[in-house]
């Protein structure tokens, strides 16, 4: 750790500053310089989170030398984690796709566009039984009922199952009836949530928060594996941005950013990530292009009247030519279905 | 509500989509245009939402007219509201201060900064028991124990309180110990909490979330007073952008904006809002200037080893001369302490 | 247009307003609701800017239904427009590589470097004459002297060049010494600048500024056009948002969202997209999977020695890696180099 | 400077960097840790940039300890420059405010807004002859014959003036008419005008490009200083975020981070910052309260018919009321007008 101290710090500021420095068992450095004097920590600086030290009056600036998560980070464990859903494998040489309606929204519904993931060349089913929604009068989720629709598209199609928790009441739930938890962008920072299914042995599909930075979002990931979970697939999934010609701005520079800091899969949502069925297609490509290791996708049998984000659902024939102009792009990252 | 057509679409697409604004009641309006048709619904368009027409393949654009909250409008209601935390009023003529440690770290830390605030001439007391972090290795507040020190601080001081509550779980917790619930940005999208705390009829105070465009926080607002509970304080604590000198940057422009279009009180938490204690005394100063009916302030009987925030606490002192200083401001916008 | 009124304006204020509208020859609609008054005004709109309605006191937002741009415009010409920099053709069923470093620094670092672009594979040379540098102690670029090595080195090479300008009087330089102007980011909205080039025939690169819309990129655009230079590339760079972890995040969203609203190509720069060399090779590939018709990349003969940039510029044989790794990308999407 | 190392670093790479250290007269600092080893360098950095050791490609991160502008820093020079458009100063303890009208858009207009900014009680005069417009379609501006009309309305009211300069070109024709040059938002990073305005000696308004960081601002006005001319007014005037309720948001925070970094004059632009009438005046209020020198404000005799920018603009009787209401907020941060 480097602590930059303000101009009108003493010597004795700094003294009482490497003191305490010392007395977590660092070494201290005394870097005196022209206009500033500069302070050092060598050693496992994350016990200097104890101290504090960005509070004090005369210091100006810390700069951690490492980073804060430890367990997710590639530094710590060089190989790729592969993580499965039901038996699709996540991460390493294997790419996976999720797919299906944004919100359960009764059996019909539910069962053709599961058939639709299923032919189409899906390879697990979401559904959204719990819908977090900006606005009090809008669809709210069909609860337990839509869980064990999910269910029962999951047994007539043999695809395994994603679904959402809100909250951690609805953790034991989901756990009965679907095969993998999704955190979502809501909640990316919602830690009791997170502690919850850290508990679980579950995998856990985390969404990136609209606003979250990388390292915030890697953060979250250790939350989940700190508890005891070590199957986490973290998702891109577009951040709030001045765009408006699109819902959100996809941030695919991540996804090899992740890749490299991080050992965890890494999967994008292109349906979130522009809210335009137009752009899903195109992004979709290039989600595998830069090295994702899925995507989840929302598809519905009959966008035009669901009763959420349908604007950026596919219909079943563009999820099924999507499936197979995906081939080529996953050969040549090196990577298979 | 105004529906843009695709250039594609043909009078059919146009008919079939006019039929289905009938079918609700509203009215129909065909307009076509040189280069795009364009369709209008008259009437109350909330109605509208379950038509979803801005799925339709072949709609390019919906525009709503009018706003999707209702209860919280300034339209609907037109005087201030003002929300009382114990007995301190905030809203209309009446201007309060809630200042306090970012979090409860001991019995003494507690009670010597809320006679701080005491002896300061703040109004309420703040103390987070339960502390949303982003690392899971940082302190993650004293829970139960912290709640029935804040009590006792709010007893020995006479000052009512507000703390934070992170799930639905904690407010009865919270209920039983405190004046008025905290929603935090992080929880502003925590629809389930919403709805908890707008089931209660103590205060909520309403943090706008850090990516939260002022639509989505008037629409948290919604659900909250929706559920029954009309007690509700909005506060803006700064949003998230490229600046990176400042922790978060204060959006001001808010508050005149929110006072023109809702009746319910708005505050600024300038400690969040900027992050740097400097910065703290001349933002509080500009939030009272441009209409902010209070603000929340941390403050901290050491903030040098303050266990959260200490970089954006005030020294007692501080605090003190902030709130002598502030009285010529809030006599100039006509309000009272 | 779309006109709505604040709730406070009367008949009277809407018949101002529609009679405005009807005396630039356009059709008024008049549709009172419930809470709001809407007006129409059906016709070619464009004619409408010179009413600015939206200065009104009583209108409270006019929403435009056209589009602001026209000739840059897929609507009003659907075929893809194929722009050649000296003789590599860019858009349609083409895609080329510009390759080259930041800045030209001296005569054996330009030779060098070109001759990696062109040993590698590229097939138009990029540098800087004249460098836009925040602060004011960096390197600011060898003026005339640099276009002269440019020329140089594309002789030796055979490359077509592109370099940019900054301001008018370097149009009539960079005309006589390279290929193809650039306008940079900082320039986007320098619109003289875009009337100095839209006055040339020589091809224009014109780089989405950090901040703007992709609706104001094409407005640029449709300034150069508008001044009789159809040979417009449009190339996205990255736009600044919260995120830290790199210099600005590549917002590949638009790039078919472009293709999908104008003729023009596209083009993406991984380098300033990303900043970090790591990243440069999966985002390219990105680009080339999402529809980009070419890249912009920085290559350096001796990146850890470079005067600017040097930390996102690719070393000779990550170019040559990278030439032969995009391959299966173009053939995926149908492209050719 | 602080250099952190990627963890394959060895011992000689970390002794090549501190020979280049030595080398350019530093003191160079080993520091090897646990996971990483980091280096320094004691001494003035700013000959580090000539390094350039963020290209080397074992080097994970640079962290400067000092700023890289000096002539405008307040550690530099610590009383505040005052700054005079004509007679009138700004910084210091006094306050000066800057009306009329966007741009300049007939005779009438312009005398009959200069009238009002007079009467209402402004200081000096704004007004545009040369207008950077997004759209191509868009009233531009009345060039030389603006700044002719400019001139006579100082003539006739005795207010100083200020008005925009485009381009080098624009320089020494607004030199001749106005008494302050202003350089836009889309111009703060346009060097080439930055640098012909510093070799001038008239007063500059330097505004906040509308996605630059603070510190990107203060190296644009050190463009300026170094090249000679001390007379610079920073100007925030709004920033571009996720909020789209106001045109921008308008950044206070900045005001008091850089009254404590820099020795120059800050003004607010509260119409370009809020885009809206009604929030002109509060915002105006917020900016004197944390510690603004002065503002700018759009006034026009009829904003229902102003060419641009009239939704923003005051009427004049607006105007003349805020300026009374400014009053007890100067005399209150113990400024005078």
């Amino acid at each position: 750790m480097i602590i930059v101290l303000k101009p009108e710090a003493t010597k004795n500021d700094a003294d009482e500053i490497l003191s305490r420095i010392s007395s977590v068992g660092l070494k201290p450095l005394y870097m005196p310089g022209t206009e500033r004097t500069v302070l050092g920590a060598l050693g496992d600086e994350r016990v200097l989170e104890t101290l504090h030290l960005d509070n004090h009056p005369l210091v100006e600036r810390v700069t951690p030398i490492l980073t804060l998560y430890k367990l997710v980070s590639r530094e710590v464990h060089r190989q790729d984690t592969v993580v499965s859903i039901g038996s699709v494998p996540f991460g390493g040489k294997h790419f996976g796709v999720i797919a299906g309606p944004c919100a359960i929204e009764n059996r019909e519904q539910m069962l053709t566009s599961a058939d639709a993931v299923k032919s189409g060349g899906g390879h697990c089913l979401r559904g959204g039984a719990y819908k977090p929604r900006s606005s009090p009068y809008s669809f709210q989720g069909l609860g337990l009922e839509g869980l064990e629709l999910l269910k029962e598209a999951s047994e007539k199609t043999g695809l395994a199952t994603v679904t959402e928790v809100l909250e951690v009441s609805d953790v034991e739930h989901v756990e009965q009836f679907a095969d993998a938890f999704q955190i979502g962008a809501r909640n990316m920072q919602n830690y009791r949530l997170l502690t919850a299914v850290g508990r679980s042995n579950k995998p856990v599909l985390l969404k990136r928060g609209m606003a979250a930075k990388v390292e915030e979002l890697l953060l979250a990931a250790e939350y989940i594996v700190s508890e005891g979970n070590p199957n986490v697939i973290l998702c891109e999934r577009g951040i709030r941005t001045f765009e408006t010609a699109t819902r959100n701005s996809l941030d695919l520079n991540v996804v090899p950013y992740l890749k490299q800091h991080t050992h965890l899969p890494v999967i994008v949502d292109p349906s979130h990530g522009t809210g335009l069925r137009e752009l899903v297609r195109p992004m979709a490509k290039a989600a595998v292009a830069c090295g994702a290791d899925g995507l989840i996708i929302e598809v519905h049998n009959n966008p035009k009247e669901a009763l959420s984000d349908g604007k950026q659902s596919l219909y079943p024939d563009e999820f099924k030519s999507l499936m197979n102009e995906l081939l080529p792009f996953i050969a040549a990252v090196g990577k298979k279905v």
